[in-house]
């Protein structure tokens, strides 16, 4: 049995209890990042907190191995006294959204192989895709995930304001959209490029541009230059 | 029956030949755009030819309606001097990749309500998602799918480079994508927005520049500044 302090009670939080609920070999104990006194004994604290509030957080746990969650912070961010690891499920989680761990990639990192073996366990009870990251690449894949999520989901809230301007249901786009991302898993996007950018078609680029709300020209003229210059 | 003159051989015309041979009501003879010498009659030609070729291949046919399949070309880019219509098929077609035709919208317009029936009836028999759409609509949707497809499709490029640069494997992001996918379908994607841009976290963002190459640094600055101005 491995018994789990879980720290926090935010989305990420809520949907790692769920699941560790359902596992038999794991004990996990929920508490609120506020409530840090006379904590329950573990053999492993996970701090699902805010990326501001790792540090002081760490610093109450005396559990002898201590992970956080994030994909942009330092394992030396945590401030306990005892061995420091991390557990980075590369997802973006929302509280009302159901979540299939099986298919979610853990990225894990520990100082040494005792612990990176426990981590590993935890991980391949809730997830097929465990993945040893340094924290080098864990800081190299959050920069990506800005890109491949974040990024790609201003593109497509651009493209439903541009849709609602004109009464188009946004959700004609929809096939479209899947398809390009059916497409990436099985090609390099760079060679499944097309429009008019890489095209060079600088007629309909023209055209676009004319046909673009002001505020939307800048990103498309910057974006198709990253596309022309093969970035 | 419903004779139709496919003319073209690119990726689209392959793929709706291929679903026209499967529809009883639909008897399709397929040609060559090199080959437009004593056409076979039929009441329907559709050009599936590139957008510069539309023009000259339409002169030559005699159809009584004749339309082409560009999501950004005019109406009267058709120089044929019968009815003129649109069949528009609102997806990314590649010659090996499988197509499910039933869930492409099919974007329609026509200049009479008989040609529109023709014209829906056939889109009807390949998909479930048949769309009237003005010149003026067809001309948003393509620079919408600019930013949904061409954009969003570069961001995936750019993540992809980002991890083969530290030997991280791109599908360990894959998950993230699909389910920013997801999300989309279900929510506005401005308000499924996340990351350090809309944050304005702008120690995270100083962070990525810091460690971006060089080349990626402009349009991750354009890209974060859009989100945070709220287009």
């Amino acid at each position: 049995m491995i018994s789990i302090l879980l720290i926090g009670k935010g989305n990420l939080a809520h949907h790692l209890k769920k699941q560790f609920d359902e596992i038999d070999e794991i004990k996990c104990i929920q508490i609120s990042s506020r409530k840090l006194e006379k904590l329950p004994e573990a053999k492993l604290a996970i701090i699902a907190v805010s990326d501001d509030a790792i540090s002081e957080v760490s610093s109450k746990i005396t559990t002898p191995l201590v992970v956080h969650t994030s994909g942009g912070q330092h394992l030396e961010v945590l401030q306990n006294n005892t061995n420091k690891g991390v557990f980075y499920p590369l997802q973006s989680f929302s509280k009302n959204r159901k979540v299939d761990f099986k298919n979610i990639p853990i990225c894990i990192e520990a100082s040494n192989e005792e612990d990176y073996n426990l981590l590993e366990k935890v991980g391949k009870l809730v997830s097929s895709k465990v993945n040893r990251i340094t924290s080098k690449q864990r800081k190299t894949i959050h920069v990506a995930a800005v890109f491949a999520n974040n990024f790609s989901n201003h593109m497509f809230g651009i493209a439903k304001e541009i849709c609602d301007g004109d009464d188009i249901p946004f959700d004609i786009l929809h096939p479209l959209i899947q398809e390009t991302v059916e497409k990436i898993k099985e090609m390099d996007p760079k060679k499944a490029q097309t429009g008019p950018a890489i095209r060079k078609d600088q007629e309909t680029i023209k055209k676009h541009l004319f046909l673009l709300p002001e505020k939307y020209q800048e990103i498309y003229k910057s974006i198709t230059e990253s596309i022309q210059n093969g970035d």
